[in-house]
């Protein structure tokens, strides 16, 4: 998948971006499913769903299972990559998987609950010295400390690239089995992060154990990011994504499907819901050529 | 089911139908699914479904089938009976399901494809001589002419009722194989209705054969009923009925699901807005308790 040009990216892997997936490659589209590794924790963990038609009676895992199997016998793709950023550019998207960019003239935006801030304030200092891509950033703060909270060991791959740049890094891991890191990085002891330091910029930040670090930047990496800092410009409302019937979003060519666009959180409204954006995409992506 | 009271009345027992009535009877609710026959020929008919998720490559038949399988397992009322009236009286809807009146807190709409008018024109005599329930209306037209333009044989038992009371009933059929009719009903030859003679009010109905009945009243019966005909007061938006996120009508309690609502005409739709529609009806009949 390097460089190649789809119809319809779909960011993420559940009932929602599966069912998206299905309709969109049945009207000859070309797809892919771009799977975000800690989503649908709470389905996955379902002993028994009794409400989905059809399916009476499954466990979340076998319903998964079961949803996977269907798209992979239709032949769609599926990839296990996080989306680092998006952005827009002569009516394509641009989408950054890692190290690799691929286009796309859709989006369907599938990635579950809505994001949980990881720290208080959190948003008042987003773009003021705190950030959710180190690699996109990460020159902004050449020859300058900063401090990466990590959700997940994914974060040691930019913690030693920004070791190269940085004067120093800071590394709060909130996970165990920490793997390799650098040795210019500052392995902090694993404890909850507990305020952002600085009344307008990010001055460091305050930990639970009663540290405080001086930084310039803060990086927050490995949580599921909020599809709004994902692709600038997407209209929220009530902490989800603003939807009408259609599944459009307030952008063109973006549409969202499942729990990102709010209560019931349940299969059957996102596999509906995935259903139409991905019929909507397709119809939008066929216009657009 | 005489003179109940239910949480959730139910009209379709199509994908949408079932979903809302599993949904609103796992939130404990009193529930009773109104299937009307003449619905869903084309999902029936379907030979391969293939963008259901998690049911791949069934028949439209079998999906149906297991569709109203897990809702038997979960002890969903299903009744076949034609709604003939549904009138709104102190919060509660009152049902009338042939000669049987139930009540309910809340209603779902899910009867599908949208009505298509069996004449030409039908909009405007609506209420000045032309109706859909003989038994709601009849008393009207005591001693005067009236015609039924029949869809089905169930229309035969109207028409023996209203030959009671009217002068003349003419009894013109769109389906083959008449069954019991009163000797003083007449039966036409089966043709079209052309259109309806009258420049306000119902006068006649010119048939393709080009005969021309002068009456008062015509009755067209046992096609399905559009639903703003249904429930009084009830906002059609393009043909369908008009529904928010929430698959809210403008009406209190009354919600809608499936392909009534809109395009596109698809399964997962279906199931995806019962759903919904069966959470926010039981919530709602909660409330009302």
């Amino acid at each position: 998948m390097r460089h190649e040009i789809y119809d319809v990216v779909i960011l993420g892997g559940g009932p929602a971006g599966l069912s998206a997936a299905i309709n969109a490659t049945i009207r000859n589209k070309k797809v892919v499913v771009v799977e975000q590794e800690p989503s649908m924790t709470s389905l996955k963990k379902a002993p028994k769903i009794d409400n989905y038609l059809g399916l009476p009676g499954s466990s979340g895992q076998d319903m998964l299972a079961s949803f996977n199997e269907h798209a992979r016998s239709m032949d769609v793709e599926i990839v296990a990559r996080r989306v680092e950023a998006i952005g827009e550019f002569d009516g394509y998207y641009n989408i950054l998987l890692g190290e690799n960019m691929i286009q796309s003239l859709s989006l369907i935006i599938a990635t579950g609950v809505p994001y949980k801030a990881t720290l208080p304030r959190e948003d008042d200092y987003v773009g003021k010295g705190l950030g959710y891509c180190a690699t996109c950033d990460g020159p902004i703060y050449r020859g300058k400390d900063i401090l990466i909270v990590a959700h997940g060991p994914e974060a040691e791959y930019e913690a030693n690239f920004m070791a190269e740049i940085c004067r120093q890094v800071y590394y709060l891991p909130l996970y165990k089995n920490i793997g390799e890191l650098d040795e210019r990085v500052e392995l902090l002891p694993r404890t909850r992060p507990q305020a952002v330091m600085g009344k307008d910029m990010v001055e460091g930040l305050e930990l639970a154990n009663g540290q405080a670090i001086q930084v310039e930047g803060i990086f927050i990496l490995g949580a599921e990011t909020a599809p709004d800092r994902l692709v600038p410009g997407l209209l929220i409302e009530d902490n989800h994504i603003k939807v009408n019937r259609q599944m459009e979003t307030n952008l063109p060519g973006v549409y969202a499907a499942g729990d990102c666009t709010g209560a019931p959180y349940q299969v059957a409204k996102a596999v509906g819901e995935g259903l139409v954006a991905g019929l909507a995409a397709s119809k939008y992506s066929s216009r657009k050529k």
